[in-house]
C-alpha cells in the first residue's frame, strides 16, 4: 500500500486464482436502498464467491472505488465496516487499490486467490451421466431484493432470512473446498445471476446438456404467497433470481451415491443430470418437459 | 476466460505485483475526443506503468468493462484494437474480466507482473544525498491534451510527438528493469499526475525531502508560446501535467556518477537531490528557491 503496485508471494504448489467483479450504484445496489455496510460486504463476497467456485482460497483483494463527495463521510465509513468485516470473515485482506470521485459509486474488486496447483475445479468438467447438484435454497436472495424494495419491515423468519442473504451473501468456501479437495465435482460455479442463465454457462463451458426436475429445486420459502401473487412464485424466483452464490456443481454417478445431504448444515440438493444431448430441459410438476430460458439477471437484455 | 475466475501459474523464484486503475468516462477521457483505440491503449499502459515502476515485468491482466449500447459497435472495436496493440507491445494478454451496461463508458484495469523475488523497487528506499533523476521530458503528454482539446490539425513534429504521448503513452518498462536490475535506483515511482503531485508521494513514503532545480526540469518544447500564453509554459506542464508516466527515480551519489545521459535514447536527467530536510523546494532560474506545491492531477481537489 502506498506504492504503485502491491506485492503477493505466492506459494510453492499453488496456481493463482483472479477474478474481477463490478458492483455498481443503480446496476447492482441501489443507493436509497441498500444499507453501506452491505455494499461493502457484498462487493467483496460476490468477488470471493468466484474464486471459492474454483475451490480457492481467496488471498487478498484489490479495490477501485468511485465516489461522489457527499459518500465519503458516515456513507464510506458504513461501506468500510462492512468491507472489514468480510475482509476477516473471508480472510482476504486489502492490498491495493485506486480511488477517484464520481457523482455516482463505482465499484471494481479484483481478488487473488490461491488453489493448490493443478487442482482448481472448472465449468468445463461435467460429462454426460454427472448429477447435478445445488447448496443451499434458491432465489432467496431474489426475494430478500423483493422485500427490500418494497421497503417494508418484517419479522418472520423466513423473509429475514432472505434479507440477509440477499444483503449478505457468503460465499460457499467450504463447501467448495471440500468438493474439490475430495475430488467429488467434476464441473462447479456459482450462481450469481440464476439457476436459468448460469445452468446453460456450465454446460456450454461442457459441451453438455442437462434435464432438471421442478420437483426436486429447493427453492425459497414464502409465507405470504397470496399476496405477493404469481410474480414472485418460490420456483420463478429459485429458477430466474440472481444474487444466491450458492454452488451448482456436477458429480460422477459413483461419488454421487456417496454425497451427503448437507455439508456443514448447507443442504446439497440432487436437481437433474448432465446429458450427452445438449439441450437443457425442466420437467414440470406435471412431468412434461419444457426448455430452459435464460431469464436470471443479465445487463444486456433489460 | 470462461470460467469463474483465472488461473495464473507463478513462476518460482517471483513475486507477484499487483494494481488496478481507473479509466473513467469524463474522468479520465473524453467520448468525443479521445479516439476509442488510445483508450483501449492506454487504460492497459497506465496500469502497466504502475508495474514498471517497481522493476516487474507484466503477465496478463483483467479487464472491467462497462458500455452503453451505442458504444457496443464501432467504437468497441475499435476500442480492442488499441487495446491488443497494447496487448502484444507490453506482453500482457487478456486474463478475464467482468462486462457490464452502463450509461457511461467505465473501465478498470487490473495488471498482474511478476518481480524477481525480494527484487521490487518501492517510493520508500529514497536516502538524504541520493540523486533525482527523470527519464524523458515533462509536460509533453498535458501539452498533447491541451492540443487535442484545442482539436486543431498539427503537422508539427513537437506537437505531433505530445499529442502521441498523451494518446499512446509507453511505460517505461525496459529501464525500470535495467535500473532494478542493476540495483541503481533506490527508490522508483512513474509520473502518473505530475512531478509536483508525484514527487511528495515519492518523499513522504522515503520520510526525506528534495531540491530540484528549474533549469535542469526537461520540459516539454512548445514552439507557438505566444499564442498559447502563460498557461501552457513548458515549466508550468513539466511540474504540473499528468498523464507523462515517465520515471521518476533516486540514485545513490557513488552509482549516480556512472548514469548515462540516456537509455535506448530515452534521455535520463539529473535534476536534483534528496534532503534530509523534510521539506520540498525549487530552486528557480534566479537562484530563488520556493516550495514545490502539488497542482498535478487530483481527482479530489478539482
Amino acid at each position: 500500500m502506498g506504492d504503485d503496485a502491491a506485492l503477493f508471494l505466492p506459494r510453492r504448489g499453488y496456481d493463482t486464482v483472479l477474478t474481477c467483479d463490478w458492483f455498481l450504484e443503480g446496476t447492482h445496489f441501489l443507493r436509497g436502498k441498500h444499507p453501506p455496510d452491505s455494499v461493502g460486504w457484498k462487493c467483496l463476497a460476490r468477488a470471493v464467491s468466484d474464486v471459492a467456485a474454483m475451490g480457492g482460497e481467496p488471498k487478498c483483494f484489490l479495490l477501485s472505488l468511485a465516489l461522489p463527495e457527499r459518500a465519503t463521510g458516515k456513507w464510506l465509513d458504513h461501506f468500510l465496516a462492512g468491507l472489514r468485516r468480510a475482509q476477516r470473515l473471508l480472510h482476504c485482506p486489502l492490498a491495493g487499490g485506486d480511488t477517484t470521485r464520481r457523482r455516482e459509486i463505482l465499484i471494481s474488486v479484483t481478488v487473488v486467490g490461491e488453489v493448490p496447483a493443478r487442482r482448481a475445479v472448472l465449468r468445463s468438467g461435467a460429462r454426460p451421466g454427472d448429477i447435478l447438484f445445488v447448496s443451499g435454497r434458491l432465489g432467496e436472495a431474489a426475494r430478500g431484493l423483493q422485500l427490500l424494495l418494497r421497503g417494508k419491515r418484517t419479522q418472520r423468519s423466513p423473509d429475514l432470512r432472505a434479507l440477509r442473504k440477499h444483503l449478505y451473501p457468503e460465499p460457499r468456501l467450504a463447501l467448495a473446498q471440500w468438493l474439490s479437495g475430495r475430488g467429488l465435482a467434476t464441473a462447479v460455479m456459482d450462481l450469481s445471476d440464476g439457476l436459468s442463465s448460469d445452468l446453460p454457462r456450465l454446460c456450454a463451458a461442457s459441451h453438455v446438456g442437462a434435464v432438471i426436475e421442478t420437483a426436486k429445486i429447493p427453492a425459497v420459502r414464502i409465507d405470504d404467497l397470496n399476496r405477493d401473487g404469481a410474480k414472485s412464485a418460490p420456483l420463478a424466483l429459485a429458477l430466474n433470481g440472481g444474487d444466491d452464490y450458492e454452488l451448482l456443481f456436477t458429480v460422477h454417478p459413483a461419488s454421487a451415491r456417496r454425497m451427503p445431504r448437507s455439508f456443514q448444515g448447507l443442504p446439497l440438493t440432487r436437481i437433474g443430470e448432465i446429458t450427452r444431448t445438449r439441450s437443457l430441459r425442466l420437467i414440470g410438476l406435471d412431468g412434461r418437459e419444457q426448455a430452459i430460458v435464460p431469464a436470471g439477471w443479465d445487463p444486456f437484455r433489460s
